[in-house]
């Protein structure tokens, strides 16, 4: 897949990990990822300074399955050579969100001004590579068929906090019907990396979500077809509104969408 | 099951996790605990000041299957509610083992005088929950079966390290049957925080074991029937070794055998 980069100075070959990266850096590639390097893992990023990184770290520990850890870097060192050996977190994501103190300070395209020697960067499992898998094997996903957000709900199941990193669970929500959701549970199941299985289906009321059509995140109107039931996996937003709410002095994520993108092909990540 | 402690002064009730831990506490119950609690996860034990922790917990990231954190303290904290809300890490241990400078220094009962503010201690997986669930599915784990140790080895794999902790991965070899090979690799792939799927099978050298016969933990020999095919795990002694060779100022374990007992149940470890 060749595509012509917006500002049309270079052409950048986007079916390659590398060929994103090194678009990414040299500021040819600012979009977001969705379609870049199919077949490869892309991950949430979170920056955070080491005092908090040391907390940020036992959260995810406690909650796997919204925080799965893919890699931790040491404090202030920018490569994350288990993912990608040329990988440079400060300039190989397509566009950063910066938050201070918990408030939105701005997107940027490289954050090698602002890195510092106390930063710890954390890649974190991200669904769109069970999506994929999902869609290969026959079940549909409808917001990845319509290329757009699904809807995510914040629900009333406690996470395991860690020093100051606390809060409620937020979930995606596939609709699906019965025999798609058993498959997508035993497919799920294979990717703990990923978010894994399940955390609960049917009955949105049970785990907090008043109205299931109204998503917190997402689109505006979720949608459930006749005979569908929808099924809910915990989700890589827990992570980010728990940061935000802990209001770190400093914390860089990549912008929505605009994920890290990695050298580990999606199958790597099944369990078995 | 009630047994009388060894020193007689209390009966001390084994079949309970919470009677185990209170039995070790007040120094009535130091041994090992292969048969206390049975059905309850059992733990690896490693406590580390707070610097060396980081790093530790970096490494166990990068090396999953011979380090699974089910659990990581806050420093100073010796508490692990997620384990067993009443877990003290300082008592209820049956036995301890002190390193200094990576050097034995000592079994203690209890290191409630040598606790400080920046110890962190870490829980490990320990292949005990696997094994029995091998022998409930009919596959025969010899060792448990002449209740010893079974044989581990040091191997040319690498670990990825992580600061000070690095060195080869250590592996404890089942001999079995291809037909239960078949089988255990497909019971422990659903135990990923006990070690997970093996690592390798048949053909010790390929892994650099000169001779299968010797083990270089455990047994003095190693016993591989007519039939049977070596298979191989990653161990929990792996952790031990690389801890002791980063020589930290001061490093806690359990006495090889004398776990922490947990409240958990060896089926909730299952991923799928």
């Amino acid at each position: 897949m060749n595509v012509i980069a917006k500002d049309a100075r270079a052409e950048i070959d986007l079916s390659d990990p590398r060929g994103v990266r090194r678009a990414a850096r040299t500021g040819h590639f600012t979009d977001h990822t969705s379609r870049a390097a199919p077949g490869f893992v892309q991950a949430n990023l979170a920056i955070l300074p080491k005092d908090y990184a040391e907390d940020f770290f036992r959260f995810c520990q406690r909650n796997p399955r919204p925080c799965p850890v893919l890699e931790v870097t040491e404090p202030g060192d920018p490569g994350f050579p288990t993912l990608a050996e040329d990988l440079d977190v400060r300039s190989d994501v397509p566009s950063y969100r910066v938050f201070r103190d918990g408030e939105y300070a701005g997107d940027v395209g490289d954050i090698t001004e602002l890195w510092r020697d106390d930063l710890v960067a954390f890649a974190l499992g991200c669904a769109l590579s069970v999506d994929l898998t999902l869609i290969e094997a026959g079940v549909p996903v409808r917001h990845v068929e319509q290329n757009s957000l699904g809807p995510m709900y914040i629900t009333n199941i406690p996470t395991a906090p860690a020093g100051p990193f606390r809060g409620s669970l937020v979930v995606s929500m596939k609709p699906l019907t019965p025999a798609n959701a058993i498959r997508a549970i035993q497919i799920t199941s294979r990717f703990p990396r990923v978010h894994g299985a399940p955390v609960h289906m049917d009955r949105p009321d049970l785990i907090g979500i008043e109205n299931v059509m109204i998503p917190d995140f997402g689109p505006e109107r979720a949608q459930i077809e006749e005979g569908e039931i929808p099924v809910f996996w915990a989700c890589g937003v827990t992570p980010q509104v728990v940061v935000r709410e802990a209001r770190p002095p400093l914390c860089i994520t990549h912008t929505p969408g605009h994920m890290l993108v990695t050298d580990l092909r999606n199958a790597t990540l099944a369990a078995f």
